[in-house]
């Protein structure tokens, strides 16, 4: 069993010589290859165009963004006590990468409000991204560790999109207490996350893995290839409404008509300025993502893209909700600031 | 507006120098080539191969299969008196291509049922094609008239896969009769006839097409974007349940849920031998054609692929079946043959 490089962040997302490196996924799992970023916006690059993914991986990537243009700004005069203010641009076009992830903007957030004039801008920012990947590695392992506790001998579950280090402890845990486990990935169009990074990730644990095309999970579910479906969330809602990779709703229609469990791997819980499905913004991408794959057109002249990069998924359809500080019913998730 | 190439068999299906000419369509819309068959074998690879597709186009070339294997064997001697024994190996043959849609074998079964040794068995089978090549284009101009009574001024029908001619004069009639239509087309993995073949096809018509990958029907259902669901069916049991090409019966999950109409562009109505869902094999193909796309592989070593071409909607989730003899609940579908 292989360590999937997926699982660890600081393998994917790292500092070298004051450039922030990152494992473009585009490429995954056939290319690996670095893509070199020197400022902010380069960074703020990488992330609209999906070279990294996933809630968490795009905030820490975002917050070394913020470090870079904190170091350009250390040769300004009297830049310590403007700190705020002089990052007030980098931030701003940080968050505005990929808007529907809560975590993003709260861990930018948190820096923003944490920084003073004691220690360099620069040297804060490093100390909180290193809080945060801990912190967030702790959190994949815990909810995890919440969600193995639902799985069975036997079972095969489906899951969606690269649901992120949880599915993947998980399923090692399960291994260790000698559950066998089956995965079917969702291939994830248009960018294939599920065929690309999820299912190879699975078969490096050793874990048998089979790919299926998007439209193929509710066969799947009324043929009884599938137990329960696992999928993560960008935002959870207080009413427990869960934005994820477009495509979970659909997947959690035909869990719900096959009475099929169905659990998002929700890791730090809800986002606290989010009351219901209307405060999340559904991000709306490129259509030329959508009319094109691998550099080759696949429709014809005259035909439009439509590319929405999340579904709302309603609390009615979602069984639990797993998080690091336990398993919630999606109606009570506000449950886990308590 | 030009006519789309898909609205005529004649074009794409027909005989040229005693060989069958198959305008491939795995290369749409890009590429418009000819494939050449000199035999019933290369028939039958090329009906295999998804070269063509929709369940009359792939009966149409059978029969020509059964023509050519006709055409070979009519240096044998007392062959006209045996026809139905001689042919029974090539019978075979072609009715084992693709086991879902019903249409090619109740062709191929009228073919082999009315031989007799007045007429050589070739021309008899070619005649029996041209019947059924114009009985198919009345059935599509019929059966997309009662279609185009269900649309409204300002509808967006949502589709899947290519739903054949049906689909197509619906949009024309609508347009003469100045309904404003709009198509949002599922690209319909792996093969992709939604973005190949009914994007473009709409798109010749001049009617406002928008390509969705097949995970964000529900979402743009969600969002208010659709109006109607219109697919085909490559077999419809007696008891309304519909086999269509995979994905369909996720879409009429989505569509139920929203509770927005989910028509089936039904043709000929439903097989007299499939009485229920159990009576209808569902083709499971290559997973090879799960793992790659246009000659790249798009997911890992150690993942398996899974590929079932079909699946089914059960009549609970279908408004309406509408066939060239008018529009049935699918509970009482049986009454097309009444």
């Amino acid at each position: 069993m292989s360590r999937p490089l997926l699982m660890d962040i600081n393998y994917t997302v790292f500092l070298r010589d004051e450039k922030l490196i990152i494992i473009d996924r585009r490429g995954f799992p056939r290319k690996v290859e670095e893509l070199l970023c020197s400022d902010c916006e380069q960074v703020a690059q990488a992330i609209e165009s999906m070279a990294v993914q996933g809630a968490g991986d795009i905030a820490i990537a975002a917050a070394y963004g913020l470090y870079l243009a904190a170091k350009e700004l250390e040769s300004k005069c009297s830049y310590r006590i403007q700190a705020k203010q002089c990052l007030q641009e980098p931030y701003q076009r940080l968050i505005n990468t990929r808007p529907t992830g809560h975590y993003l903007k709260s861990l930018l957030d948190k820096i923003m409000n944490s920084l003073d004039d004691r220690l360099s801008p620069a040297d804060q920012i490093l100390l909180i991204i290193r809080q945060a990947i801990q912190k967030q590695q702790r959190r994949s392992e815990l909810t995890g560790e919440w969600a193995e506790q639902l799985l069975q001998d036997g079972d095969t579950i489906l899951t969606h999109c690269f649901p992120g280090p949880a599915l993947l402890y998980m399923l090692q845990m399960a291994s260790s207490n000698k559950k066998r486990i089956k995965v079917i990935a969702c291939e994830t169009r248009p960018y294939l996350q599920g065929a690309r990074l999820t299912a190879p990730s699975v078969a490096a644990l050793n874990i048998p893995v089979t790919l299926i095309s998007d439209n193929m999970a509710a066969y799947c579910m009324a043929a009884g290839m599938i137990n329960k479906v696992f999928t993560a969330a960008d935002r959870i809602a207080l009413d427990g409404t869960v934005a994820n990779k477009v495509g979970t709703f659909q997947l959690a229609l035909a869990a719900h008509y096959h009475q099929l469990p169905f659990y998002i791997l929700g890791y730090s819980g809800p986002d606290r300025k989010s009351n219901h499905a209307a405060d999340i913004p559904i991000e709306i991408r490129d259509p030329g993502e959508v009319l094109s794959y691998a550099g080759h057109l696949i429709s014809g002249d005259g035909v439009q893209g439509f590319y929405p990069a999340f579904d709302l998924t309603p609390a009615e359809l979602i069984s639990a909700i797993i998080t690091d500080r336990g398993i919630f019913q999606p109606e009570l998730i506000q449950e886990y600031w308590t």
